[in-house]
Parts: C-alpha cells; structure tokens; sequence
C-alpha cells in the first residue's frame, strides 16, 4: 500500500515533513496547499506534487492522509474538516492553545473514527526511543524519578512570544509529552516557578523565559522539568531515568563529534543549533510511524489524547505559579 | 602558628579529621575523647595523641580548638560549653534538628564571639569548589539556573531514620547548603514533592527516600535538587550551573576510570561507594580551611548561620510536602 | 546544471551511491548496468532509472559521469574505457592491485585529461573532515604526530581474503590515504609489524589479520596506524593528531548514545556495526563533492594519484615485514 | 613488624618517597642522606628524621631498606654497597644507563640475594593497575595490540637532555616497562622512528624529541608507542590493550574535572602538570608494595632484571633507529 499524502503548509516545518514523505517507500506526496503562493511553488517545485486549495485536498479521491503544519489557530478546525472528510491526520502539536476547544475537536474525531496523531516529534528520535526501549527492557528496575532539561538556544521574537500560549503550552508541553512517555504513568501533581531571566521584554508580555517544575503520579514517581529560553552552547536536550535496578540516560547530540586540546583545555564544539538539526532522524521517523499506522491500521501514537494531556499540565503549572502552589490533577 | 586540637568523638568521622589534622603542618592533635573507651584508645593509637574527658579538654590550656564529632543531639550543649571556654569550634551539621534550639546555640556563640565552622564538607570538594570559581571568575555571567542531584548508595538502617530528623534535614540539608553556595543568593520560596519508592520501612517511620524540590531566590533564580536513598551505580553527586553566559558542570567521581569495551558495548565501572571516599579530599580541605581561619583570625565558613538557614529550609521543604503548597520564606 | 550518471554495478556500495545521487538536486541517475540481472532490475525499479550495458552507457549521449563499483579487477579497464568517452569517473578504490596497471590506466586517465575520482569515503566524514579543518584553521599548530586506530568488527570469509591484495592493500589502504590526508605531507619511509592473531585461515592464505605501521615524512612527521580484522565492540575507527600547539582528535561514532548505568558500572552500547552504518553521511558527501567538481569544473580529489600513493605505500608495508626493515620511498 | 628506611637523595623525588614512608603505618623513616645539607635539614625537619652519611646509613643496625634517589651515575654502586650491607634497596630508574654495568650490578644483587626493586611507578597507578587486573581477570580474552601514548608537557632543559642517556633510555624506558607489564611477554623485535619536531637543540645535543616505536613478542602480540616531549595540553598518559574479547582503556586523568559550556563548545580544564601530581598515588603504592616485600618476605617487582631489559629495549630502539631496520633482540 502506497499512502498518498496531501501537506497543509508548506513553511519550515512543512518542508522538513515533506522531505520525510518523499524518502519513505510507502510514501507519495500528492499536492501542498498554503496561502503563500511562492511558498506552496517551492515546495512543489522542489518535490514534483500539485499546489491545490485546502478545499480541494479536502475533497480529494487520490489523497488518504493529511499533515498540518498550518498557524496553530487553524489546527482544530482543520482536524474537525480533515477527519470528517475520512483522512489520516497528522497535526504538528498543539491542537489548540484552549483545552475546551481541544476535547471539542477530540470530540469529532473520535466521532468520525478518524486517524489522529499529534506531533510530539521527541519520542523518536533514536537516543530517547532507545531510554524507552531500556526502561521496557527491564534495564533500570521500575521508574522512579525523571529528570529533562530542555533549554532553547535562544529567545524567540515578541510577535512569536504573543502567539505562543506561554512558555508551558509552547515549550514545556514537549517536555510534559516526554515526562508521560518516561514515567509510563500520567502525572496527578503538578508544581512550578517560573521566572524572567533572560529577556524583559518576555515578562513584559507576561510571559516567563525560565521554569522549574515537579510532577509526581499516583504511585509517588516524580520528573522534573528545567526550561529556560537561552543557552549560550546550543539546543540543550537531555533526558534521564532514575530506577530502582538501574539510571538510563540520553546526552546531548552534536553535528561534529571532535575534541581539540591545547593549554586552555579540552574544547568539543557547541550542541545543535536547534530542532530542525537535532531532530531531523526524529521527524523521518515520526513520519515513517504515521505512515506505518496507516499501512497496517493500528493506532496511531502520540494520539489527540496525549496532545490534551500535555495542555491540562501545561495549564497546571501555569495555576500553580499564579497560585503559588501544588495543583492536583 | 600551630593549632593545638582536641577530638570529641572517635567515630568513623572522627577518624577523618582526626588524619586530617595529622597530616596538616599547620595542626596537632593533642587529645581525644570518646564515650566508648576501645573507640578513644585505637585512633589515640594510631596517632599518639592523649585520651581525655570532655571535661578535661574543656578545660586544658593545651588545646585551641575541637572538633564535635558526637551524636547531633550533642551538638548545641557542645557548641555552647567550647565557645563558654573560648575554643575555635568545628561541628560536623547539624548543630541540631530543632531550629529553635539552633538559635539559642548560636547566641551564645555570637555573645562569647567563639569561631564556629560547620561541617559542609561539600564546598571543599575540589571539583565543586572549581565550579564555585568559575562562577566567581565569570564564566557563565549570571547565575540562573542550579541543579543538584544526590543520591545515596543505599537506604540507611531503621534506627538511623529515627534519630537522622528526616531526609529532608538529614540528607537535602547538604544540597540546600550547596545551593546556597552556587546561587549566591539567599532562597525565598521552596517547594518539594516527596515520596517513597526505595523502603516501605521508611514510609512507616513518618520519612520519604525520594524527593524533589524547587528554589527560588527573590531574582527569581531557580534551584532543582533531586534526592534518593538508593541508587545501585553508587554515590551519585552532581551539579550544574546555567548561567547568562554558558553553564559549569561537576560531574560524578570514579575511583578508578578505566573502560572496557566488547560484544556488550563500553563499560565504567561504578562511582565511588560512599562519602567516605567520594569527598576524602574535601575532608581534608575542609580542616585546612578551618585551621587557616584559626590562624589567620579570618572568618570561618560555613558558619553557624550557614547552618541554620539550611536546616530552615528543610524545615520549609517538609512543611511544602505536607500543605501542598509553595512555602515563602 | 544537472550531472546525469550511469552506475556501473548495483551491489551493496553501489546502491548506496545510487541513493546519494537520487536524494542530490544536482544529479541524475539515469542508468545502471549490472551482470547480474536481478540486481541491476531491482536498483532500476527502486530509483526509477534506466537497465542498460556497460557498452550503451559508454556511448551514451545523455550520461555524463560513470560510478565504478564493479570487481576490483575490472577497475582499471573501466577507467580507460570511460576515459577514452569523455565521461567524468568515480571509482571505488582501488584502482587496481598491481602498481604497474595503475600507473598505466592513471597514464591514459591523463591523455584524455577525464576527471577521475577515487573513492576514499573517510575523507567526507564530517568528523574526519572537522579534524582536517581544525588543523587547516591552526587550531593545533604545526601537524607532528598522528595516531589512526582502524579496527574491523570481524575478519572476512577466505574467498575475499584471496582476492583482497592482502590486509595492507585492503584495509590499511584507507588509513595511508588518511595518513597523507592529515599529515599534510608524503610518507617517505614505513616500517610495518604484521602477524596472525584472529584468524589461522587468514595465515594459511599468505595473509595477516593484525598489523602496526609507522610512517615519516621528509619533515619528521610520524604516524602511526594499528589495525586488526576483529573488534567485538563494533568497527572501531578513531583519528588523533598532535601538533605542536594542540592536539585534534575524532572519537568513534555510536549508533545510539545512551548511557545505562546500574551495580556493573556505566554502560554505552556499542559502535556502529560497520562502514555501512558509520560512513553514511561521507558516502553522501562524497558523492556531492565529486558533482560539485564535474559541476563547477574543479578538480575532482583525492585523484588517481591518491589512489597510487596509497597503493605503493601499502606495497612498501608488506615489503618492510618481508625484510624487516624500514622502506625509504 | 615495621620496616626502618634510610633515604639516600633528599631532592624532589625524594620528598615523595619520604611522604610514603611516613604515612605508612608499617614503615619509619629512620635517617636521609644528601650532599646538599639543606636539603637534607629541611627533609629532616619536615619529617622529624635523622640526618646521616650515606656511609653511616650502610653501617646502621636501626636500618633495613634504602631508597635510592640520588643521581644516576650513583645507582649502580650504591646498590651494590647496600646489596652487600644486607639492606633491602628501591632503586629510581634506571640502575644505569649502560646495559653491562646493569649486569654487572645485578650480579652482585643475585650474589648477595639482596631484595631490589626498580621504581617503575606507573605499574602501580590504580587506572593502570585496573586495566591490568582486567586483563588479568580475562575481560578482554587474550592480549593483540597494546597502545601507549606518552608525552611530557614541556621539554628538558639541555643539561637534563644531556645527563639523560636519550629520550629511549629516559622517557621511553617507562613505555618499555609499560609494554612487557600489559603485553605479558616479552618483545622480540624493536622497530623505532624518531626525529626532532620540538626543540632544535634537543637535537643539536644528538637526541630525538618525537619517537614512535613498534614491539612485537614471539607469539605476535604488538605494541605501538607514542612519545613527545611536548604536549600544551598537560601530562598525557594513555594506554589501551585490544585482546580477542574485547579492550580494555585507561584515559587521562585531570585534577579538576569540571565542564564549562559556552558559544565556543564545552571545554574541561587541561590535565595533570607533570608526574609529580599525576602520579601521587602510584609513587604511594608503589613504596608500600615495597614495604609490604620486605614485610612479608615475597620477591620485590618491578626487578633489577625487569630493569635491565627495559634498557635493552631502549637501546634497541635506538639502533633501529639508526640502522633503518627491525632488531631482533
């Protein structure tokens, strides 16, 4: 089975997707829709596929699956369409930035019984998928504590800031996806601080650049979370499983793996620049995941759900700065 | 200048200061004193210094300073009686588990002007203290962001638990002093979660083996410190500093770093076991710093304020797993 | 402009090449010819290109570059052949066995003033190709003493040990060709140690599986190579190169990189399996470089005489443990 | 029973091995020697030692062992003075410079059966001992290939080069000793490449400052050796055996082993300064594996022998180098 794609955005992100379908065998990308004109040329130009409206991809008889890497504000409206129109959907994460909106569009889907997967590219990328593999392998005894740090190379712009939601619904929410995926049980305590350290202008918007924050479940695991807006030696993504038979950890990846020595030291180069780097074996992947589900029917994962499940903590912690306290899921 | 010293008890950590005064030029160790006689004779022994009473190294003319290496409950009576007696004092933390008490000990401390130097063995790593200096010398701008991780070898026994006033005063209580050394800046919000995952025997004495805790100093730099009882690799002990400017890292010490490689892949052998021979090069360090302050007349530190406002903030971190709440200082 | 190829052999290295042309928007596959059919049907249909003979592609008039990944022995003939139709080579080292016959087809290579590559995939790492930089941007001084530790993961079957020339023109191959490659500078004298430890069969064909070189140059330059036809661990492939103000050095390269520890120590998994794996991104590279040089006209490197440096360097190894001396070239 | 030293050589090496004596609790400083009477009064000082003639410590009844740190051009007749004294003897490296008056001297060590050990402190380093016990515990199968990288920070003055018998009787000998310790056989054939890359006058004074060495046993086992005498990076001291299951590795150790991460990449602090601080704890072990010889009676190792044919390999290395060719030894 061949699965014939239709790509909503053809922006960074779109690209990046459409490269993923193209060198995937069971793959074929059918048409790109943007309102940029140039952008949906590109991205055609450059892949051989057919620019159409989304109207026409929606209606189309030679496309199965859709993936949408539209503005977030789009995403839910989409989905509903998509899903009603009988199409596999990817959607980049979030659904929507307003958890009521998010259970309505889930609503739809799983009315119409559609295929959703929601972009939480980090699951697959190799060195997590593998601390994955080694927690479910038994290598580390049951899991007891959690620990991500994930920091941004650098502040996004203002405008981006205003759009995003906040730090927890932009950037935490991989981190929470990630904190789900590790623990293997769903967090029901949530606790944050968060402050502006890096950029004014953040905190101007009301928004923060750095947050700490701690998740415990029901049997007493906890994770905890450190994000901060800036790191001056790259994207830094770390992971680590504290166990009762063991402690399983992915280190940073980097582009060139070399080391230099002279009187100063010992110097290897920064980290990644940022996710379309770090991640590009994780969005192949993720991809390759959708197209599997499709293939062979079986669910696909991270699903809707998991998508709202991040938002509800990413709206708890937020609660808990405002209200300088523990919030209980 | 030679510091003439006498050893109030002849423990296992006893034994450390005891060689550490031996083997600096700048110290003696006169005398020992000891409940247990055999305890008193062997380290006398072994570095052919008198066995005396308490009582009678209060009173000696030969002896400058001491060293309290009782049980804590012993602590502030000691504190009170040696600085009564005018004798430089060094305390292995806590001083006590109440902080009341706490406070009426360093009164009289403050009032008879004794020199007091709590046992924070950590800042006298030389790994940690080099983090420390390169925070001083700027190599990371601003602090921003600390993380701790600590973790004990293994749970402690049942009668331990009882007397150690909880994992929070007795084992974070290093961590929360290392914060404070790191952060340069006094916490004013502290929130934990706690659990137990390691022992059931220690959730029936009223303690926790796993925690989480989050700082916040009024700049809103934040610390993360993530503790348990056991961690089968051995004594973990690690901390990071993000700072404006880059990050500084201490990681984990080996006693022996070789590696070996085959079918199974690339393998360390484990950390050190335990403190004993994890920090023996801070214990030694730390007794110099203590001799030199004597010397030197210069003030010694960790002081007993130093130790106060950790125990303060372990007090705080229970008071936070217990109302749920984030817990202003 | 777009280069337009005809591949000669659809093997395993040959797909690989097939697939960096493919995914290069400056390049073409337009042909591949293959003795055996099935091989030639099967890369035909997964890339979409053409099934023809040696011969059309000879004479073709819309192919204007030939990969040369057939039998070793057929090399040379090739070369002349495609050199003689104006074609621009790529061909899979080496050129040939024998000096002589190199010497020869690089003679007609010159005559027709063809561009020929030859296929020293490790000068594209991106590792690799980093230390080369570093060192060109004076990161480590003057270039005095290199180390390249080059390990196969298993010895290979006797039927290719008969026709591989033996381990120096086989294997060490790539290492004297990185050799000149780092050292800046031509060997001028090589001793070889040479022995049988892995395998006796190797032995019993004339053959040794375990071997140390040392190179010189005119300068004083030294390197020194160690191979070996099995490392359990995976295929261990390091560079390191002391100068007289650093030193450079590319570790080896993990297919995953996470790190589990527990009472046995820290465990990383182990290196890639083999060339396959490990030299992904240099066969891409490669191949990019030797369009970029047909595209813009450059030079294409390392050139025939890379190819006939390496092989003479290789016939003075086996020359010095015949003899048991050093070989002045 | 407790073994009473006489230190012949008051000088650098001679304060550690003093500082060994001292802190171990089975042996007693008894008397130091020196021309120098500074030197001798401030050891003396520090230690609370007699201050005696060499002729003196001979004669003394209160004296079982000698430590023998005086210049080289001294060793061979005091060990044969003390052998005939009936003291037990550690000896620096090396008893000389010249192979025969080694005999010679050993003769008379056989003679009057004294007990002798050569101070080849490296075997006792725990990371070197590690990688042996490795060995030793069949982690890595049989032994192929042994790697060893040696370089010293900075070069000799001239008056040192010239005392110094050459780079392979001076540096390379502890490489020699190093090879036949992890090979577990001895060599067989030396081949050496050496030239003058880091002081001109180094080579004006007749001797190298770059080698690189090759040995192999009877059973082909090889070891690669790197030297130079200059390495801006610190004291770089590596080893590495490859066995048929597996390798084994001891990498370089550092005093401060933080990480500072920044825009130009992560960077740890440079390595050890020299061997004085690299090496504290094997010149500890090796004095009380010394003291634990006498004590218990057993054969002192490293031997005069093993120092005797680690000279004969330098020698060897230094005729290849001359004649161009492999020695068979």
């Amino acid at each position: 089975m061949t699965v014939r794609f239709g790509l909503l955005g053809a922006g960074r992100i779109g690209k990046v997707h459409a490269k993923a379908v193209m060198s995937n065998p069971q793959a074929k990308l059918v048409a790109v829709a943007d309102a940029f004109e140039q952008a949906a040329k590109d991205l055609a130009g450059a892949y051989g596929c057919d620019i159409r409206t989304i109207d026409e991809i929606e209606k189309a008889g030679d496309i199965d699956a859709v993936i949408i890497c539209t503005p977030t504000d789009t995403h839910a409206d989409l989905i509903e369409r998509f899903a009603r129109a009988g199409k596999a959907i990817f959607c980049e994460k979030p659904i929507d930035l307003n958890v009521k909106r998010v259970e309505e569009c889930l609503a739809v889907v799983d009315e119409t019984k559609a295929a959703l997967m929601v972009g939480f590219n980090r699951r697959f990328d190799p060195h997590f998928a593998a601390v994955r593999k080694a927690i479910d392998d038994g290598a580390i005894g049951t899991v007891e504590m959690v620990t991500i740090t994930s920091r941004d190379p650098g502040a996004p712009p203002a405008d981006y800031i205003t759009r995003s939601g906040g730090i927890f619904r932009d950037m935490t929410i991989h981190d929470f996806d990630m904190a789900r995926f590790l623990l293997g049980e769903d967090p029901v305590a949530v606790t944050a601080h968060a402050s502006v350290l890096v950029d004014k202008k953040i905190g101007e918007l009301g928004d923060y650049d750095s947050v700490s924050v701690i998740l415990s479940t029901a049997s007493g695991k906890q994770c905890v979370i450190s994000n901060s807006r800036r790191a001056t030696y790259g994207y830094d993504q770390r992971i680590e499983v504290h166990g009762s038979k063991g402690m399983v950890a992915a280190e940073n990846q980097r582009p060139v793996s070399i080391e230099v020595a002279n009187g100063n030291g010992y110097t290897r180069p920064p980290l990644h620049d940022f996710f379309m780097t770090r991640y590009t074996e994780a969005y192949a992947n993720e991809i390759a995941a959708f197209i599997d589900a499709i293939a062979t029917g079986a669910k696909a994962a991270p699903s809707g759900k998991d998508g709202l499940i991040a938002l509800a903590l990413a709206d708890a912690a937020l609660r808990s700065v405002k209200e300088g306290k523990t919030i209980n899921l």
